[in-house]
C-alpha cells in the first residue's frame, strides 16, 4: 500500500502516518522526493485497509499496489506520452535522432562528431563525460572536463546534450551541464543512483541493464517516477545471450512489448547492441519500422582513433545514409514528421 | 581438405584416392551426394598437399578448407542468391510472405486460412503435417493424411506449399507433397535429414535452432548443400534467452549478420518468436525493414480453436494490415516488387 | 486423456476406441509401442470423461494427463529407480564411473582408453561410432566399423558399451553391438529417434539438450517411457549461456531438481560441459557430493592425437586421483559401494 | 602501461609523468588510492617504453598490463590467499560458514537466527540492512537501524559481521559498524562503490553479477585492488539463464576457472543461485566438493514470515545436517579443519 501525500502536508502528518502503521503492527517506509513524500507500507495489508488513512491529515491518495510498478505503467496514464529535452521532442509523434560520440575526447573531436550529428538530422547530441568501463585501466572519461566540452559544444551548435551519469554523488553536478540525464546499462539497478536523477528535475534517459528482464526495466524506471520525475525515455540497447558474432542481442521485440505495458517513449541503440558499425544502419531501419521513437547511435569523425567503441561508431556517409532512411521510413510509418523538424520552442 | 570427384569419376578413382590418403597416414570420409562425390580428409593437411591429388583421374577440385562452411558461404558466390518455389521467387528483389496455419487440422480450416493468406498477398502457403512438439501427449500432426490436405488445397489456390519434415525416413514421402521442405528449429542439428533434404530435390527452409549460434546455422545448411542443393533459405525464428515476455528472443541483427557471411536468402518468422499475435505486425515491418527476403507468419480462421499455437496467428483484419505495410516498406527500401507481383512462370 | 491398452487387445478393439472419440468430436491419436498399444485423446476431456472408455474391451486403463510428463515421474514411481546395464548397476546405491574415447579411433585406442578407465574403476564403457558434429568437414566417426571394434574391446575387458545413435534408422543396428543407447544432447528432442530407443530394448542415456529446460527433458525421456522403455539414464552435460570461460555451464543444481520430479537415475557428465580436463576432476566431485548416480568422462591414452575433443580427455594420473575421490565421496554420502564393487549377475 | 609511484612521491613528481605522458602524445589518467598514486597511460605503448619512466624521480615501477586484470591474478601471487575477518579465516585451509537472514527485520529475529548460525557451525554472521530491490514498493531494508542491530547481535554472540553496501556515500557508515563489506550482484560493476570499498579498510566480499563473465568478475575485483585493499573474496551466486526451475543457475564450474586464475578466495551462494530451501543441502556439498572455500546461506527462524527470500531460508533441522555434512567433506577433501576449529586470535 502507498499512501501520497498532498502537496502542504506537514511533518506531523506524516508522523502521525507512521504511528498509525506501526500500531497496526506493520511498517512504514517514507520516500521524500522533491515535489511530495510517499509512504510504502509492509505488513497485513487488509488490516490497513480498515485504518483509514484516506481520511487522514495530508494524506492525498492511498493506493493498494498490485503491480510491481504504477506510475510508468499504461493504465496510470493511457495515452503515450512525449517527453521534451529543451524543447526537442521525444515520443508517439516523431522520430528523433541522437547522435554524438561515445566518449569525449577533445573539444575539436566532439565539435566536430556534434557538426556531423547535426547535419544528418540528429536534434540532440550524446556523449559520454563519465565512462564506466569493465577493466579499471581502461579510458575512464574526462569527467567534468567533459561535462564542459558538452557545454561548450552546446552554445555553438544548439544542440542539446545528453550525457551519462554513473554515481548518486555526481548527479547535481552533471545536471548542472547536461539537459538529459542518462543511466547506462551497468547502472540500471543501482537504485541509488535512480533515486538522485529522479530529483534532479531533468528528463531521464534510462538504458535496459543487459541481463534485465523487461520488467525488471519498468521497476528501475519506477524508481525515477515515484521521485517525481516522469520525463524518461527507455532505450533499448541489447542483451546478454550465447551468440558471439554481436556484442550483445538487439531485443527488438522489447519495443512492442514495452508500449503494451507502459506509456513512457522507448528508443533503440543499434551501436552498442552490435558493437559494430555494419549493423547500425539496418538496425535503425528496423527500430523505427518496430516503432521505436527514435534511435542513438555513436558518430565519431575518425573512429580508428576513438579512446572508446570506434569499431561501431559512424562516419559522415552512414549519416546520409541513415537520416533518408528515416525519414522515408517516418513517413510510411505515419509518424509525420522527424523530430528535426517538430521542435518547440523550449 | 576437401576433394569434389568430377560427375563421371568411377568407384575405382574414389577407391585410389582414399588409398592414396590412408598410405599418408590419414583418414578419408567419402559422401555420396545425388549429383556429386566428395571425399572430405582429415590428418596432415601439408603432407596431403604434396600428394598432387589434383592431378588423379576423376577428380573435378581439391580445396582446402579453412572455413566451418564453404559452398554456403558469400565468398563461394558473390552475389546473393535467389530460390525459386515452383516459380515463387525468395530473394534479394522480393518480399515474400509465407503463410498459413501452425497445423494442418481440417480441409476446410486448411483451405480457410490459404484463401486469407492468398488474399493479404501470401505467394506460398505454410502449413504443418508432422509437428515436433515436446510433449508426447500434444497433437503431433495428421501426417500424410494433412499432406494430402495440403496438396488438394494447392490445387485448389495454386499456392505452392511449405511444410516440415521431421525425419529422414519420411523425406520421400514428404517431397512428394511439398514444394519446399522445412527443417524446425529442434532439427537444425539433425545431421542425418539434413543430409536426406539434401538429396530430395526440393528448395529447403532451414530455422535456426533456438540455442544456435549464426556459425552452427550456417553450418547446418553447408550439411544440406554438401548433398549439391543449394536451395536453401534460413529463416531466424527466435532464440532462447533469459526474457520471459516473449517465448523467445528475435534475433534480428541475424538478418544482416548472416548477409554478410552467406549468400543465401533469410526470411523472419515474427509469430514462433514473439509467441503473441499482438507482437507480428510490429516485428514483421521490423523484418523487411532490416533487410530480410519475406516473413513467414501463422494465420488461423479460428485461433481460439487451434490445436497448436492459437494465441500467437493472425487473423484476416491483421492480414489486411500486414499486406499494405509490406507494401509501403518494399517500396521504401527499394525492393520494388513484393513476391506476389513477380512470380515467374514455373 | 491417455487410454492404454491391455497386452491382448485386438485391432478392432483400437477401431472401436477411435470411432467413439471420433464421434465425439475429438481425436485419437493411436501409439504402437512394442509392448502396448497407447491411444492418445485430444478435445474436449470433460466430455470424454463421460463415455466411459475404461468399460470398453480392450481397454487397461485410462488416465487424464495433467502433467506434461506422467510415466518417468516420482508420483508414478514413489522411490527413485535403479537402470541396469548388463548387470551394472546405475541408481541410488552407488556411484557409477562410465569412461571411455569420446571417438572411437582406432582398435588400439579403444583397448588402451578402456584398460585406463577400467583401472580407474569405470564398469561401463562408452565411445562415439556416430558423432554428431556442426560441421560436415569434422570427422563423423567410423560407423559400424567403430561399433565392431567397441564390442570386440568388450569381449575383451569385460565392459559394457555405452554409445550414442543418431538417426532412427540406423537404432536397430546400433542395438545389435551397444549395451545402452545414448542420445545426445542435439538429438534431445529428435522425437523420431526417441520413439526408436523407446522401442529397441537396451536401456537409454539421454543427455540434456543444451538450451533445454528440465521439464522438455522430462518430456524427452516420456517419449522414450512412452514406447514401454523406463530404463533410462538422464545425463546433465552443461547447458548454453553467455560465459565463454567453459564450452558449456554446467548445470549441477538440475541433479538436485530432477530428483524432486523423476524417478529416474541421473548422472553428470564434465568433460563436456567444461570442455576442459582441468575442470573434470573438481566437477566429478561436484557431481557425485550434489548426488548424481554416477558421472561419464572422456578418456585418451594420447589426447594430443585425437580427433574429437581432445583438450578434455582424462589421462592415467587423473583416471587414478579421480577414482579415489569418487571412493571417498561415495563413503561419505553414504552411497557405500561404488558400482565397480556391486556389478550382479547379468 | 601502469606507473606505480612510491610513498613518498611529491604531486610535482606526478605532474611530470603526467606531462612526459602528454607531450608524447598519449593521455594519463592519475588514480588516488588510500595509500598509492597510480598513473594509467593510454596511447602508443611503444613510444612509451622509450621514454624511461622508471627512473624519473617518486616511480616505484612500471608495468606493461598486457591482462585485463593484474593485482588480482594468479600471476601475481603465486599461491592462494587467505582473507581473515577480525580472526576468521576464508581461505585454503579452511571451510567457512557464513550464514544469518536475508534482511535485518528485528533485534530479536536476527538474534535467533545467529544463534541458529552459531549451532552449526557458521563462524561470520550475514545479514542485509541495505536491500537492494527490483521494486520501489519492496522492503528496502532497516538501513542505519538494522545496522546498530547487527552489531548488538555480534557483541551478544560474538560472530563478526558481513553486510552489504548499495552506495558509495554510505561506505563510510556502514564499515563502522560491519567486519566485512558485501558487494551484491546488481553493483558488481557500480564502480564507483568498488572504489570506495577499496578505501574503507575493511574486507570485501564481492557476489559476481548476475550476468557477468568470469572476466568482468576479476576486473571488478581489480577495481578494489586498485585502490589498495588486497582482502576480497569473491561470491558465486548464480547467473541467469533460461532455465526457470531455478532463480539463477549455479556456475559451480566458476570456483576451479577462478582459482586457475586468481589467487583470491572463492565462496558460493546456494541460497541465492536456486532461491529454494530444498536445494541449499545439495549445493552447498557440491561447493565444498568442488574446492570452494566456503558457502553463504540463508537461515531464519521463521521462514514463513520473512520479509525477503523466506523460501530459500535453511531452518534449524537443515542447518546441523549441514554443518555435519561440511565437516565430513572438509575431512575428505583434505582441508583438515572447518574455520570454527581455525579462527586466529584477532
Amino acid at each position: 500500500m502507498v499512501i501520497v501525500l498532498a502537496a502542504d502536508a506537514t511533518e506531523s502528518d506524516v508522523e502521525a502516518i507512521v504511528d498509525r502503521v506501526v500500531n497496526a503492527g506493520g511498517e512504514a517506509f517514507v520516500s521524500r522526493g522533491v515535489s511530495r513524500v510517499i509512504v510504502g507500507l509492509v505488513g497485513d495489508v487488509d488490516r490497513f485497509e480498515t485504518l483509514n488513512f484516506g481520511a487522514m491529515p495530508g494524506v492525498h491518495s492511498v493506493t493498494r499496489i498490485s503491480a510491481k510498478y504504477k506510475l510508468v505503467s499504461l493504465e496510470h496514464r493511457q495515452e503515450r506520452s512525449t517527453v521534451y529535452v529543451r524543447g526537442v521532442p521525444i515520443g508517439p509523434d516523431t522520430v528523433t535522432l541522437i547522435a554524438g560520440p561515445c566518449a569525449v575526447e577533445t573539444p575539436e573531436q566532439t565539435l566536430e562528431a556534434a557538426r556531423m550529428a547535426q547535419a544528418a538530422g540528429a536534434t540532440l547530441l550524446r556523449g559520454g563525460a563519465f565512462k564506466p568501463r569493465s577493466s579499471p585501466y581502461a579510458f575512464q572519461g574526462l569527467g567534468e572536463l567533459g561535462l564542459r566540452i558538452l557545454a561548450d559544444v552546446r552554445d555553438e551548435t544548439g544542440l542539446p546534450v545528453v550525457t551519462e551519469v554513473v554515481s548518486a554523488q555526481d548527479v547535481e553536478m552533471v545536471a548542472r551541464y547536461a539537459d538529459m540525464l542518462q543511466i547506462g546499462t551497468r547502472n540500471m539497478q543501482n537504485f541509488g543512483l535512480l533515486q538522485a536523477v529522479g530529483e534532479a528535475g531533468k528528463p531521464v534517459l534510462l538504458k535496459r541493464g543487459m541481463s534485465a528482464s523487461i520488467e525488471e526495466w519498468l521497476m528501475a524506471a519506477e524508481y525515477v517516477a515515484q521521485r517525481g520525475n516522469l520525463d524518461i525515455v527507455l532505450c533499448e540497447r541489447g542483451i546478454r545471450t550465447f551468440e558471439t558474432a554481436t556484442r550483445n542481442t538487439l531485443d527488438i521485440s522489447a519495443v512492442p512489448v514495452v508500449q503494451g505495458l507502459s506509456h513512457l517513449p522507448v528508443m533503440i541503440d543499434p551501436s552498442h547492441s552490435g558493437g559494430r558499425r555494419d549493423l547500425v544502419l539496418p538496425l535503425s531501419r528496423a527500430a523505427i519500422a518496430v516503432g521505436a521513437d527514435g534511435v542513438l547511435v555513436d558518430v565519431h569523425p575518425h573512429p580508428e582513433q576513438a579512446l572508446c567503441d570506434g569499431p561501431q561508431a559512424l562516419v559522415a556517409d552512414d549519416l546520409r545514409i541513415l537520416q533518408r532512411s528515416l525519414e522515408d521510413l517516418a513517413g510510411v510509418l505515419g509518424r509525420g514528421v522527424p523530430s528535426w523538424r517538430s521542435r518547440r520552442a523550449a
